[in-house]
């Protein structure tokens, strides 16, 4: 294979597996898998392989390390990091984006223990909808479920609005099948609830982002369907009054799924950009939603909102309209701005220190900018948005997450590494754990075939 | 150091690092550290050393690898699989048994997110009781909790009796701090809740049983306290009837807290045993916990149950007469023969079947024995018990883990691999997967210090 896509050895083989229909190196055809949803990453390669099954991802990826080639594994391509893409340059070494699309298989759904075995290429909508028929759901929800693929869900540990009652997605998956680099396959998908008898592959492979093995299949834990659920937004006073309420309730309410807050400025751009005003007055907004069953709910949630303003809707438009409050924050925003966008997390009791530190930052590094915070709250995860400073300034995100990492916070909390972010990897991790990070990558992959440049294990 | 405990270069190193008193060479007060509480597991040591912090670990561990010695990590020397001691030789190799008894704090406990670090050294009883004056409490639990260690339960993913609800130790831990055979520091004990920065360490110790760090801290992820708590004994027809109720109660009742299973066999013995009859007829007797804070659980619970015969008793005696039944099976078998034991999980569909086939199983490898059957049905973890072969005749053991793997199921649930395990390992893992547990190892201790022979990677 060439600059040029002439055909050489690799491709050849590469044809020999996947059949030539799936094996895309025409510019216009592989153009689609060179560069993310968001636009910002993209990188070329010489080929597009579209394995139908385990089998040939084996021999893919056996092929492209034995002729020294960088894969790049692809599911939806909806990370925003650009984990999923290549890098502009990827040392010289010929590149081969591998798509899990075709692994689309749902197996048969284990009702009596609520799980399912499904394709790395199934996406998180074509699953729920499998599952619907059946008294059990994903615990895993998240916005970009059309086209979000299960295996790239696993490979970033993807989270979402209902981690405070199912954990991310690590949480939710049972077991794995994977392809290494030299094409061993790893599978383990029998989905045992308690199977004490190894080093846990699932869970290592789980947030990796594509630099151990390729997933190609995914026991998924499902959770069962909710009774009739409610959402109720709460006027707080103050971060530390929104922090102090998201702990009566995670102490109180058994059946809570979420807890989300949207702070006065994001309140205030959603309000003017959309004609949404907030349902009840507040410095800071939060949203909490649980399942209601007949029970005492409602009443534990009146008493733990005590004084403060509360509107609550019972599933149905009046909930719906109230999320949308939240949902449509980032909405709201893109109208006022390309915002910068920072997906962090810090520990609940840093949360107002670290919020009324902000602005000040903020101002430092890019005077004038305006400053949006909102976000997972009961998880301690905040999408912190300035708009102002250019695209391509990263002053302003180089002052937050230092900020962050100050406050003993993550500067990803659910996006990943990708190639966006390892430049800041080291206010999270110790050299120590970089080192580590790199012996596991070095004994799993030893060729560096795998997604080189993006996820954790900096170049 | 030589077998005879003369004193030699690493001993006098070792003496340096954790101070005379707490090198100990003496053969009296080795003992204890050379065998299991069972009694079944045990080999000689040349040392065993007790560091105070985390630093002398660092410096104990550097100083054995360097030395070419073994060293066996062990906490409260509670497991059941002989994972904690030396196996009977290690290869010529000096051993040194590390102790980590005297890592003892415990931090601060942070109310607002509910989590606290604590020594690897602590008991579960000691944690349970620094938390006492919090409205959080500890999620695993277990029978062994005066003497278990909290690095010993994170090192074995212990699991116990509230799986259903918490999970095993692996989800109740927010990050560990560990020592690398060569003296690394690995430290990541922030706790927070979403963190997609790097490889999941924590997962990765979490269950290789020493064989990977010796773990020094472990921050610990609390969950709310209970409310009231209801205990309901629900007489089956079979096993196929206790896995449906079983997972009408996973599907119905969020506030669900453990399910527990007693076969009659087991019922019998107790009822013999200890005068202690079942509460209700029923060939299963299926014991349901669950938390109830004036809502609907009640009814619920009794909708499900339907026409079986059921005892209810909320919390105080009545519910702890309900448990005896349960907990002292295990005593109540003792009383008849030394019992086999073997701590399984079958995939919940297959324990129909998988009990089915038991009896004759059992006849064909150990005529005239008797099997008990109990455990945690709602993980699908069964205790088998055999009585009747000598303790040393494992005809029945491998018979048994046979039909565990043909029915899909684990050979070791909870207990973990340890050295009792290692023959049978095969039947629950590929050789794929077993080779890349070796490339782990060789990844994270190269020099084979740490538990040589034990766990899941085969000498």
């Amino acid at each position: 294979m060439t600059a040029a896509g002439a055909p050489d050895e690799l491709t050849s083989v590469l044809r020999q597996i996947v059949g030539a229909e799936h094996l895309l190196t025409d510019p216009d055809l592989r153009a689609g898998y060179e560069v993310d949803w968001t636009r910002r990453f993209h990188g070329p390669c010489d080929a597009v392989v579209r394995p139908a099954d385990t089998g040939e991802v084996a021999a893919v990826l056996g092929a492209c390390t034995a002729a020294g080639a960088v894969v790049i594994p692809q599911g939806g391509n909806t990370g925003l990091v650009g984990g999923s893409v290549p890098g502009p340059a990827q040392g010289g070494r010929r590149v081969v984006v591998l798509s899990t699309r075709r692994l689309r298989a749902i197996g048969p759904i284990d009702d009596v223990v609520g799980q399912v075995t499904v394709g790395a290429g199934v996406t998180l909508a074509e699953l729920e909808e499998a599952v619907a028929v059946t008294p059990w759901r994903v615990g895993v929800d998240l916005g970009a479920r059309e086209s979000a693929t299960i295996g790239g869900m696993v490979a970033t540990n993807a989270g979402g609005t209902r981690v405070v009652r199912h954990g991310m997605m690590r949480d939710n998956v049972g077991g794995v099948e994977a392809v290494l680099a030299d094409g061993t396959v790893l599978s383990h998908l029998g989905g045992l609830l308690k199977d004490n008898t190894g080093y846990d592959i699932a869970s290592l492979l789980c947030g990796s982002e594509g630099t151990l093995a390729v997933l190609t299949a995914v026991r998924m834990r499902l959770v069962p369907k909710d009774d009739e659920r409610c959402v109720a937004w709460i006027g707080c006073g103050s971060w530390n009054d929104a922090v102090a309420v998201a702990t009566s309730c995670r102490l109180r309410l058994r059946s809570l799924d979420g807890i989300e807050a949207v702070d006065a400025a994001a309140q205030r751009v959603v309000a003017e950009a959309l004609q949404l005003s907030p349902p009840v007055e507040g410095t800071i907004g939060l949203l909490v939603a649980l399942t209601v069953d007949g029970g005492p709910q409602l009443d534990t949630l009146a008493a733990l909102a005590g004084e403060r303003p509360v509107a609550v809707a019972l599933d149905g438009p009046g909930a719906s309209s109230l999320w949308e409050r939240r949902d449509r924050v980032t909405e709201a925003i893109a109208t006022t701005g390309v915002p910068h966008k920072l997906d962090v997390s810090v520990p609940l009791p840093a949360i107002p220190p670290f919020t009324a530190a902000l602005p000040a930052v903020v101002t430092a590094a890019a005077p004038g900018a305006a400053v949006y915070v909102f976000g997972h709250l009961g998880d301690g995860n905040l999408h912190v948005n300035v708009v102002g400073p250019a695209p391509e300034e990263d002053a302003v995100d180089d002052a937050i997450l230092r900020l962050v990492a100050a406050n003993g916070g993550s500067i990803s909390a659910e996006h990943g590494i990708g190639r966006a972010k390892q430049r800041w990897l080291h206010l999270s991790r110790s050299p120590e754990e970089l080192r580590t990070f790199r012996a596991i990558k070095a004994a799993l992959d030893p060729a560096g075939t795998l997604n080189p440049g993006a996820g954790p294990v900096l170049p």
